[in-house]
């Protein structure tokens, strides 16, 4: 055995500085952003030439000179500001509540375990050792709880603000040509994607220094604590995803019912009452929501591994540099991210539309072919040659090329699932054109179509999962999994990046269409949103698949605090644990569709009540009451974010308390096998639906325009695919990441309260 | 330890004694039914007084006198009956190939096991006893196959042959009463139900007497043969299943997209050309399906309870009463179904069309009733006060009411499922009510809703299920889930004559409308149908709830005969079976629901061709082509049923052959508890946008009034949501029944294979 290249004060510095250099690159991205005024310049446009922006002018600069625009898209911008941090800040009041009863929990389950007793107690792995009390992992637990909640909130607020900053500046981009509005779209994503990454990685450093203070030698008791952390992150991600998801879609739906079906205004149109609300949701939902779902996913397979680490000979032998190495994957993952962005701003120059969409591809591919030779490096450097890892009660020795491999498998796994999500849902391939093509018989076969072809998109996404968690499974056992679900993640700000840009993309067309702005302003915003909305669902292809690596890691890591060795599917307390965790997708995703349907309903009643009682309205003489719209969406998404919110964290304390671990268990990887199906399906249906309805629009081939145009038979039967398909794709289907990692990263907190106290039931 | 009171001779008499009773009760009622005459009567209706059919005449009799009504429903009739026999007798063709190359493969596979050696060997549970060859069991195990085939084929075709016989007898009868009319379909459905449950009784009894003359002391070895006819029946179920289901709703879907939405006739309309299609569809889809279906259900639980009990205490002390306990229970269900028909033909006479539904619901809480009795009977004679039951490596002792408890578990799970089935589907609640409600807003509210009542109504079933396999496993391991599925399919005749009774009255309707009979006479058919949309849907409720134990009882068995003590989740080889399995439904739903659009695009094109091309067809002067449409479902069907089919019948040879039984586990598993929500969830969705549709269309009450009449927006869009239902409720959904029992059989069967030389590629 070989000892580890690098030495521990190494690894103490290299992991902040990537850091900080993340965080930096990030503030470099934002000034570059901030340069775009908002505020009508008196000087004119041509004064903006001096800060170099104007230099490779290839297209028609349009608008620029007129101030009125400017202004309004600054007070455009500035309402969807003002909606999105209400929204915000009223989910965080609820949200702090809940944090706060959840913290009492965690504290009052973790420290009955002992009795609350502070006496040192011998170490469960390591006998030979004292560990520090029950009591103190219950409060350490609860600290980084809180931690990893704030981070996350965070996370979300930041990605929000950024969004809601850059939205109306891309606009004004815009006027000057495409690849200008692009590249402060995307920046504004790298903005959102490194500062998350960064921000992520340097709390949880600070974190780990610090409770080790208190802890020392005991690395047990305290990566026990730290997984706290990812508890807090994930629980946040819930109300984030779920409550922003109904949001979203509420307004969405709403505003396209009424506005586009009923009185046939464009989407966007200024008269809509619901349409700031729509664009507040384009924010909270996908940038928000996105924003802490994946940040929850980074937070939760970091603690996986590091628990595991702990009590493998990493943590027995007490090897910083070795136990640290998922924080050095994510540290030379962000140099990786940084060097992939300047492809995209700096080395390449996007000159015409067709170039936006490799140029986003190519992102993911470069990211993840210079992440290979990262992950090499520190897997060589960081880690002994051989070492032994904690497998259900054995020592299983693993070398370092073993775990190069598993880190590996996940990060190509993740592109293989985003590739594959991305031929079901483009128009550019042959599934979306045959959805769109039975829109000729109607709604109902393109209906019955797009199921079919979101059950099908699941096929290759889960062999890819399945092979990836076979080889890192068989080379590391349940820290193998964690580091490839690290693997999938380790690129996760130039995804994030480039999920943003999405949603950005997207609010800019509104803006431009709000602001009275020209045609092919607009259409220049539309070809930006095209692009987005294929990564987006790339996106969530790759949010589900590590999503479902992280959830089985933390499943295992679970497993192993609970003292489990075998999860027997032959024995009827696990069986009946998972069928019934193979159900709560299904009882999941019915309380979240219905509640869009619910909150839609409200919105369309609302907007057909301005409608038919402010004269002048749909003749744009008067402005529609956006404000009530804003309210209907925001009390509606409170209120009914609360009973999914409940089943996903009631769930596992009820099922560990009153069945046991075994049921647990068994619920767990129910969920985690039948909500990962779900989840893909849904997903790419809707994305599917979407795109088919776009396919039509556009009318780019023969075949399409044969379709089409806009307000045709066929076109109708897609935009209601396409309505049916906005809750499955971005409210029921992304919320099922949520609850398949988070049910887990639950059980794995308490598990030591569970395999104390739990299985009251049968104790009786 | 006290033996059971039933001597073995008794048992001997027993079991075939009731099944011949229910052999002749079917002919009984099949005689009555014959006494409605199709040929022209030339002395006049009054000569029908006679049989005594008119004795308690209490409605206005209408057209009695018209002989021309009379002798065009004998030619409608004809042609349905011809399009389903042609269509079945095109599907036994290639079934028939199918067969004999999977009878040649049971025989290598099995026969390769001791290198097709004909020595005797020591047995495998019971060390001290010599058992026949594997040989034998591999001849043995073909023939039993190729007699459950041969069973399930005449049960289905037998079924299907009764119904085209009953329908234009039910239409006669409405012409008289609405009473009478319901006499007559629900006796033909009892003849089906009756004919099927007695036969397969009586076949397996004979295969096992049979059987013993060769294999004598040798029990362990000759219930591992009987295994292959559960084989055999599941398989011809899964293309009768999916060819029938593909064939019904190409042809439903066809003829409602052209007829009702573009060419706005009414539905049956002799002027569709796809009309003798669709009638076909469901005689060759809800009746022939369903019954074979079914019977592979029943098939399955008595081979899975009888191979478990062949290496218990029953088998291994050869006590012949209480190995036949799962036979006995079936035969004493023959006798209760008896009584519980007698209920609804003798006892309480229909007097209004408000008494169907009641009338048929009482059906299934009086057989559950009188079944619990039964089986208490049965299980204090037959069984011995205690034994003990193989469970996986080790024998568990069992009380006699433990196993009652067991069955009665199972029975009364069934009905709770049926009733739940019915709350989520039927329109006299509220979930129905609200996704009719929500059509104000258009098809894309209704489908969402739609979807998420499904996702909801799965909740309570699984509990139901759960609890079951919690309360049998617990009591009496793998046997007690083989019992309780057998419980729940105990009044299997009942229930079969309930679903018969729907397809039946539907195509009644269809006949009096293509007759040209008064709008009066349809109303009385479709008050019939009414009642038996919602029995169907409760029929497919108890049917996935059944499967679902069937399944884990098969797995259970398999895991027994492979020699596998435990399926642990935390191994990589079964976790990636786990998440496979659970995709499979996926992959199998995507394949069937493009299959039905596919074949329902053809068929639209066909009709519409129709239409434009055959001068005079709007105006009802010429008569369609109906030979044409017939052939498009029928080659369609052929040709799509051969991929899902080839998914479920390869995969476990696949996954055995080079994965290895763990992995095999897992996809059992993995696909059992993915595969029963995907079922259910797809049946109640679809059966409540039916019933939705049918609330607005029937405007009953004052908020249905607000959303109709026929033709109205909201009613519009339930019709596309019952479009979107009909693949979902009658193909995809219930074929699912049939993906996760078949795998589990065929593993069972094949499992000595696997377990000497499966697993190649790991061990390479």
């Amino acid at each position: 055995m070989v000892a580890a290249l690098l030495s521990d004060l190494a690894t103490e510095i290299i992991i902040p500085v990537c850091a900080v250099i993340g965080i930096l690159f990030s503030l470099i991205q934002w000034v570059l952003v901030s340069r775009v005024k908002l505020t009508p310049d008196r000087n004119g446009p041509s004064s903006n030439n001096k800060n170099g922006f104007n230099d490779s002018l290839i297209e028609e600069e349009e608008g620029v000179n007129d101030h009125n625009v400017v202004a309004k898209c600054a007070e455009i911008q500035n309402a969807i500001s003002e909606g999105a941090t209400s929204f915000l800040f009223t989910e965080y009041q609820y949200v702090g509540i809940f944090m706060v009863v959840f913290a009492i929990l965690i504290f009052l389950f973790l420290g009955s375990v002992e009795g609350f007793s502070t006496k040192t107690q011998q170490c469960t792995y390591d006998v030979h050792r004292m560990c520090k009390p029950a009591l103190a992992t219950a409060l350490f637990s609860t600290v980084s709880f809180l931690l990893g909640a704030i981070t996350s909130v965070l996370s979300g607020f930041l990605g929000m603000k950024i969004a809601t900053y850059a939205n109306a500046r891309t606009t004004l981009e815009a006027r000057k040509s495409v690849g200008k509005a692009f590249i402060i779209a995307f920046r504004s994503g790298a903005v959102m994607g490194f500062l998350l990454a960064a921000n992520g990685l340097l709390v949880l450093y600070l974190t780990i220094n610090l409770f080790k203070l208190y802890y020392g030698d005991d690395w047990e008791g305290l990566f026990e604590a730290i997984t706290g952390y990812g508890l807090g992150g994930s629980s946040m991600a819930l109300f984030g995803r779920v409550g922003g998801g109904i949001y979203t879609k509420a307004a969405d739906v709403g505003a396209d019912l009424v506005g586009k079906v009923e009185r046939n205004i464009p989407e966007d149109d200024p008269r809509n009452p619901a349409v700031i609300a729509d664009n507040v949701g384009d924010n909270v939902g996908d940038i928000a929501g996105m924003g802490s779902d994946l940040f929850g996913s980074y937070a939760e397979s970091s603690c996986a591994a590091l628990v595991v680490a702990s009590i493998s000979s990493f943590g027995i032998n007490h090897e910083f540099t070795a136990m640290c190495y998922p924080l050095l994957v994510s540290s030379i993952g962000i140099i990786v991210c940084l060097i992939t962005t300047l492809f995209a701003t700096d080395f390449y120059e996007i000159k015409a539309v067709k170039d936006i969409e490799p140029s986003l591809k190519n992102q993911l591919i470069i990211s993840t072919v210079l992440m290979t030779i990262g992950i090499a490096i520190v897997s060589f450097i960081a880690l002994p040659s051989s070492f032994t890892i904690y497998n259900f009660g054995v020592q299983k020795v693993v070398h370092n090329w073993q775990l190069f491999l598993c880190v590996c498998v996940g990060l190509w796994a993740g592109l293989i699932i985003g590739f594959v999500t991305e031929y079901y849902t483009s128009n550019a391939y042959s599934p979306v054109q045959d959805v769109a093509d039975s829109c000729r018989t109607g709604a109902a076969t393109n209906v019955i179509f797009g199921l079919a072809l979101g059950y099908k998109s699941v096929i290759i996404p889960i062999f890819a999962i399945a092979i990836s968690i076979f080889v890192s499974f068989s080379f590391a056992a349940m820290y193998g999994i964690a580091v490839a679900a690290l693997g999938m993640l380790s690129t996760i700000a130039t995804g994030l990046a480039i999920d943003a840009y999405g949603p950005i993309s997207d609010n800019a067309g509104g803006i431009a269409e709000m602001a009275g702005m020209s045609h092919r302003i607009r259409e220049r915003t539309d070809a930006l949103d095209a692009a987005g909305n294929t990564t987006a669902a790339i996106g969530k292809g790759f949010a589900i698949g590590s999503a479902a690596l992280v959830s089985l890691a933390l499943f295992g890591a679970f497993v192993s605090r609970a003292g489990i060795q075998v999860v027997d599917v032959l024995t009827p307390k696990v069986f009946i644990g998972l069928i019934v965790g193979a159900m709560l997708p299904y009882w999941f995703s019915a309380m979240t569709m219905k509640s869009v349907g619910s909150a839609a309903l409200k919105m369309v009643e609302e907007v057909r009540r301005q409608f038919n009682t402010i004269p002048g309205l749909m003749e744009g003489l008067t402005k529609p009451d956006y404000a009530t719209c804003v309210k209907i969406s925001t009390d509606a998404s409170i209120k009914e974010m609360i009973p999914p919110g409940a089943l996903v964290m009631l769930t596992p304390l009820i099922v560990g308390t009153f069945f046991g671990v075994e049921t647990l268990s068994g619920v767990l990887a129910g969920s985690l096998v039948s909500g990962v199906q779900v989840a893909i399906s849904a997903s790419n249906t809707g994305g599917a639906w979407d795109n088919a309805k776009k396919y039509i629009e556009a009318g780019a081939s023969e075949h399409a325009r044969t379709l089409g145009p806009k307000g045709s038979e066929p076109h109708k039967a897609a935009v209601i695919g396409d309505t049916i398909g906005d809750p499955l794709k971005d409210t029921s289907g992304p919320s099922l990441n949520i609850l398949i990692k988070l049910m887990a990263v639950e059980s794995l907190v308490f598990a030591p309260f569970f395999a104390a106290h739990g299985g009251l039931l049968f104790k009786l």
